[in-house]
């Protein structure tokens, strides 16, 4: 047992729980760390931060994903060091030492140098910051409800969401579906009409790597739900009740009480870690640049894969941080070391595009599928299909479907709460958020 | 509209909404105030513990509760003081009149004057608390599973319940069940057998309002399950690593991780304010003693009922403070006011026992009901089926049904995630919880 090669994966979100599922049955010791319990579906986060889905329904404790695997087991710590020499990760209680050292930390939100707007806008990575946007979301339209000034249940009313890539898109659809299905039915007094849902972006167009016909498609589903899109606009300062945007042409603040950031995303900083100890070299946004087989230049018993990664070998532009890459890269890594292990080569990575989704509220989706372009209900039925299948664990599967058919038909949401600290708190001006206490010190950047 | 018959329910517990919702139809202006957006099914808290439902599943919004019925409206506030002369309750923002004011604010934990105990023992009354035992109970696996040293990992397994009553009793029994669940299958280093799962009661027996006969049923499926009971002790001190436990004969120092409680309740402070405005008096644990009708005396405008009303009218000895005789107590304050508005007279309320239950693991429960007793799997099921019955919403209760149904054949616990603040801290000695902070301010003792 004791001399059998040593796999340590770091992280387990897409790509670790990939490389750990198709290391099963090969002779190796495979230990997964991770700082949580769980895999988390990242791609359905939105449904919690919008009172869709709950948690529990789209996260899965590792153990039980790695359960009938004898060769793997769960270490719940935190990799916060490297002995590259030693071959050993330095965890915060303890350390471990490894054959194989598998990277995939993953990434967080990067406030283009703005750490202050964290606390005002906070983005989505975690489950504690779907809940988190959750109760701002809905003590929003309880403050509203409350209030008597007309100014400020404008001000309340008012959302801004930054950011127009998949996860922006798929987070101001679902705000417009909010208004419709509980503002419309559960309100006595506020008016749906007076509900504003602002998605600004950067470039010329949402959705900026697909087809611009997707994106126009996108845009136009948006304005039925209510959503007004505002491109070529940049955030210029966030505060507690208003945002200052910034276009070609001029400066314009906007009140409101509500920021929700879908922008920038910055790599773990495991990886400034991992280049500072192997000379290995960093993109622009913190990924580590790595070999064609994955590893680290000169290193080739480390590799990195998933948000971590970038992949950069022509004809290819680099890789986007996305699930699909995360995925292929986490299969390729364990392939690789069973190819080693026979003592056999193994070609360089190559990734396999099955297209690009995102969804717009209920009943509307953009797909980029190869060759194919779609938009509207099939496009839906078709995200529907592939996020169900790929869920981890049966259950969370029926449950999910349960509470979309009963959500599609009976426009109620049944996991609106308001919870978490600050939730006893009414919401006044500067809403405090239990982030930016401890946070920092665990980087959030990390997802590990 | 604005002559109609005011009526203010402070508290969207059982009897609040009870009452709320049995005022449907009568001519008169329904506001109910709490400081939560949702109505909370206590009874099932215990499983959102263990990791075997999700909070959404037990907690239905109370706009949601009250959407149909055109004559009440939900204000999301905090009642802070009573005006009874001008007749208004002050919120935290704002004040409303009454013409009727039901107090249904509730109860939360008391320590025995031991208020630091608190964080070192959470109570399991909120949402929250109950996913901060959750993070606390599946910690102490994992830390136990990363600890070298048998000393710490013996105090890691050690869990202590404080309290023989129904929650104390389907918590410990639950823990039981965990390890059957988890620690078996999902942990490679730990050995189910060494977890120790004590409960602690301080009077004779477990379950003291139940029969003897059912005591001992219930004790005999806690044995099955791992747990040890142990009546007739105190608990002398609470420290992050120890218990101290003190009986007839002796004082004990048991080393543990992990103390849950489940023992003395007291009501909200909201009585004690009425008290003093009112001369009405408070027994015991806090509550206000109410006249036949539920009223103050002197007051028949304001009915209190639910855990914050202490009804003592022989032969009945003082009720329960219990699910059952909230909503009795609900419906009945509301036929109370209908009646009063057609200038009838109203006898006085009398509480139907249908009987009590608790339940012990995954297929044991005890029951109580009228001249019958009995205990087993057909308790078991008996326990469900009212408990299933009784969840607001259809869509909940088809889910737990699901839920349940899952855990029961695959033994699976799809909800154990570890979040909130201090779940991404490894456990140490000293574990961080997010109250004591911010909590004094608000009363834990207040459901509301």
């Amino acid at each position: 047992m004791s001399d059998e090669h040593r796999v340590v994966i770091v992280g387990g979100g897409f790509a670790g729980i990939h490389a750990a599922r198709y290391l099963k049955g090969a002779t190796v010791q495979v230990t997964l760390v991770d700082r949580r319990n769980f895999h988390l579906f990242q791609p359905l986060l939105y449904q919690v931060a919008t009172g869709w889905l709950s948690p529990a329904n789209i996260a899965s404790p590792l153990r039980v994903i790695l359960r009938n695997q004898k060769n793997a087991r769960v270490l719940l710590d935190e990799a916060i060091d490297f002995d590259i020499a030693g071959r050993r990760v330095i965890l915060r209680e303890g350390q471990i030492e490894y054959d194989t050292l598998i990277v995939a930390a993953g990434s967080g939100f990067h406030y283009f140098g703005h750490d202050e707007w964290e606390r005002l806008a906070p983005g989505l990575k975690t489950i504690e910051d779907a809940t988190d946007i959750r109760r701002r979301i809905f003590q929003a339209f309880e403050a509203a409800e409350r209030a008597s000034d007309a100014e400020t249940i404008r001000e309340w009313l008012t959302f801004v969401i930054v950011g127009g890539g998949p996860t922006g898109v798929e987070l101001s659809g679902a705000l417009g579906e909010i208004v419709h299905d509980v503002v419309k039915h559960d309100f006595r007094k506020i008016n749906s009409a007076d509900v504003r849902i602002l998605l600004v972006e950067g470039a010329e167009r949402i959705l900026p790597p697909y087809a611009p016909s997707l994106s126009a498609s996108a845009q136009m589903f948006l304005a039925r739900l209510g959503v007004t899109v505002r491109t070529g606009s940049m955030v210029e300062d966030i505060q507690s009740d208003a945002v200052t945007l910034r276009s070609k042409e001029k400066s314009e603040t906007i009140r409101c009480r509500t920021v929700l950031w879908a922008a920038g995303v910055h790599a773990s900083s495991l990886g400034r870690l991992l280049a500072e100890k192997t000379a290995a070299k960093l993109d622009r946004s913190g990924r580590v640049i790595v070999e064609p087989d994955l590893s680290i230049p000169g290193y080739p018993e480390i590799l990195v894969i998933g948000d971590l990664a970038c992949f950069a070998h022509p004809p290819e532009k680099p890789l986007p941080a996305v699930a699909t890459v995360a995925i292929q890269q986490g299969r390729y890594a364990a392939e690789l070391i069973k190819h080693r292990l026979r003592g056999e080569q193994r070609a360089a990575f190559e990734f396999k595009d099955r297209g690009s989704m995102a969804i717009i509220g209920r009943a509307a989706a953009v797909a980029d599928i190869g060759r194919i372009r779609f938009a509207g209900f099939t496009a839906w039925l078709v995200w529907l299909f592939v996020h169900l299948m790929n869920l981890v664990g049966y259950q969370n599967r029926l449950l999910v479907l349960i509470q979309w058919s009963w959500s599609y038909f009976t426009r109620n949401r049944a996991a609106r709460l308001i919870t978490g600290e600050g939730s006893l708190l009414l919401p006044h001006a500067d809403v405090k958020t239990k982030k930016g206490k401890d946070d920092q010190s665990f980087g959030r950047t990390s997802r590990l």
